[in-house]
């Protein structure tokens, strides 16, 4: 039986009420007690104690949507229009890409994200089958849908045919592992999928009962395309092909009355990415008014390429501070909404079963502590607002998946980490000698 | 003779060129050498010698606006009006702040900007003469203006004249101290402060040949309410005063045709703070059509009160982002752009020969160096970039101000940071128990 006791200062309740002096207990894969250290039940012979007088217990992070293995091109270019950006960089770099690469690169991001409190997150990208074994490896939580995208210098990826076949392969080896992997259909976007193609994936997906993740309404360009080629917009076409129930749509930046109609309608789960909009120029998706037209959203990362990190309390973050500033009004977005944006709502992606995104007795022990007992979280007055608000990602001191332990006091548990650094190195560096990019040693 | 020799990875120039394989050597004050590790001199005896492979030597951050001592009234409230959050919050707790309060406040601010490389702060708070003595036990470099401000329950600081005598007092006690300590007038905001008194305050500014630290545009309802009542902006205000060549001007975040004018013609020093301006609803203020337009800018990240971190890489990322989504451009303020609104920017501020921004051999040692060797920041591809957009605070593990380390991974040198951690919490409460003020335990 593996159980671990912990002891903290703080617990952050699914009310977002705080226990001070808390405990919570874990056997096997659930919580079985988590509330004052004072009530607590006797403390069973060999479990593991932990205690953080300055730590505050709290549901992990979801991130909604990556492209994991996009970590090997981190900073490759930043600061350029979208043409260059993706034609003279990263599409230089990223089709040579192998399936080795492709699970060093998520072993890197699922590194990255457990030391920032995150254990589960969404994907769409290409060499699903290495993700998943990188997944299976570590412990954490995965929905992933293999990128169906036609892409001359992806070599699992050369036509539209193939990457779908390639999708249904990965659904039947991988749906439902250990109740950790997810997997489902991953077409890329309504300008890169011919509609026949958007029907027969949304048959697919329903057919097997699982969802479909697509890119919709990232950029103002990508709508005024599809309104002036099909007379509606993206979001308004995979309506057409009745795919919303069904849909995880990343980004939906810009969209009309109707399209935020049909996504409440449908409860279609919106991806919201704040950080990489921003930084590639999208936009910034206006979330306050979503939530109170009850769409479902659920924050995320985007790939590495554009944003350029894995931490979820940067994205909370911002979104607490932006929609403030924007709607002149600081009561908008309060730390308690934006938060759930990033834990909770992950539930909608896996189910409350496997996912819950909060602290529950009987539920799957998924836990984080992040310790304030740094100089930006000093003093405590109101410790979640110094998590939120305050707190940098290296105060993140444990992290917890189904009772698993991966992470305690900058140790990973399940990965080799100085050995996956040295490798993620060679293996971009191996990328860019394969590839005919060359690095500006400038910068 | 104080000497150290820092080998590492990379080093930044002012011209934005990395010099791979570099080293930084310090003697006494001054950097004596900076360049590639093989042209360097040979190192002399008793230089101390540190190695960081990948190590990235860069210039100290310059925290352009601040209030030190609110670091112990950090968290206290967020996510209310302006109304609730002063009146039911934070003037109910900040008034009864002593002297020795305001010094440990003070400390607790300076070591959390160390930690995050920031050396040099520009500060308008009441209890200058303690921020005084924090900075010069601590070896960091601060512009101090006392806060002129008529506030009844803050005891040194009761009428204009009085907080005017004791910014003058100050003056006299502290100006030039070290080289490292400099003291400017405080008139917290024009709609506080009678147009007599700005008068009088610009005279004894320019009279001594200093800098005035003053709030101006910050709200639209400043704004709107200085036209109404003076038909002027807080901004046009000053010039009729003639005193924009000597202003410091926090936040401009609402500015006219005309207010954009003057603040280029006079190279009145902007003092920005995005994410204080967001969290407070002020809203963003267009810093690329600042720089267009030749306004002198040095970004902050105001009081702990209303941020609530010092953490200038944070509020570089942000500009760096937001601009870029607003404008719908990537290209729109650049990392380099963005980064020199938080270094060399700080030289308008203080001068360039007491802080340049900038690594320059013969100017004194001001070096930071951040260690890329993180997940976050694996692989290294553009080393730059990964700071910018992808590291944490915690990756600064090396702060030097004048020659004089101050802080080398993790462990500081000129505070005793665990006793100071302790000292805060007790303040905090202590000033709470003084106050007729009640924390809410929920949160």
């Amino acid at each position: 039986m593996e159980s671990y006791t912990i002891d903290a200062g703080w617990l952050l309740t699914p009310s977002n009420k705080l226990i001070s002096d808390a405990r919570v207990i874990t056997e096997n894969k659930k919580i079985i007690y988590l509330g004052k250290k004072s009530n607590s039940p006797q403390l069973s012979r060999g479990s593991e104690y932990f205690v953080y007088p300055k730590g505050l217990i709290l549901p992990p992070f979801v991130n909604g949507h990556t492209h994991l293995p996009e970590t090997l091109i981190r900073g490759i270019c930043d600061d350029q229009s979208l043409q260059v950006w993706l034609n003279d960089h990263i599409w230089k770099v990223e089709p040579v890409m192998n399936a080795v690469d492709a699970k060093i690169g998520a072993l890197l991001g699922i590194a990255e994200m457990i030391s920032n409190g995150i254990i589960a997150f969404n994907d769409q990208y290409f060499y699903a089958d290495s993700i998943a074994e990188a997944v299976k490896e570590t412990g954490v939580k995965a929905f992933l849908s293999p990128s169906i995208f036609e892409h001359e210098g992806q070599a699992e990826s050369k036509t539209i045919p193939k990457s779908f076949q390639k999708n249904i392969d990965v659904f039947n080896r991988w749906h439902k592992y250990d109740d950790r992997i997810f997997i489902g259909f991953g077409p890329h976007a309504t300008y890169s999928i011919e509609q026949e193609w958007l029907a027969k994936i949304t048959e697919a997906t329903k057919e097997r009962n699982t969802k479909m993740h697509i890119h919709l309404n990232e950029t103002k360009f990508e709508v005024a395309e599809a309104i002036k080629n099909r007379n509606c917009s993206p979001i308004a076409l995979m309506d057409k092909l009745e795919a919303l129930p069904v849909i995880m749509a990343a980004h939906c930046v810009h969209t009309d009355a109707n399209d935020r109609k049909l996504l409440a309608k449908h409860q279609t789960i919106v991806l919201s990415c704040p950080q990489s909009n921003l930084k590639i120029a999208a936009g910034i998706t206006p979330l306050p008014e979503y939530i109170n037209q009850n769409i479902q959203v659920c924050l995320g990362t985007d790939g590495s390429a554009s944003n350029n990190n894995l931490d979820m309390l940067e994205e909370v973050r911002l979104i607490s501070l932006i929609h403030k500033g924007l709607n002149y009004d600081p009561t908008v977005m309060n730390i308690y909404e934006a938060y759930a944006l990033a834990t909770s709502s992950g539930a909608n992606i896996f189910s409350k079963e496997i996912f819950s995104g909060a602290l529950l007795e009987n539920s799957p022990a998924d836990i984080v502590v992040a310790n304030l007992n740094s100089l930006a979280t000093t003093p405590i007055i109101r410790p979640f607002s110094n998590f939120i608000y305050s707190a940098g990602n290296s105060q993140i001191v444990l992290t917890m998946s189904n009772g698993k332990l991966l992470y305690k006091d900058g140790k990973f548990l399940t990965i080799n980490i100085e050995n996956l650094k040295e490798s993620a190195q060679r293996a971009t560096e191996g990328m860019i000698d394969r590839s005919d990019y060359t690095i500006n040693s400038d910068d």
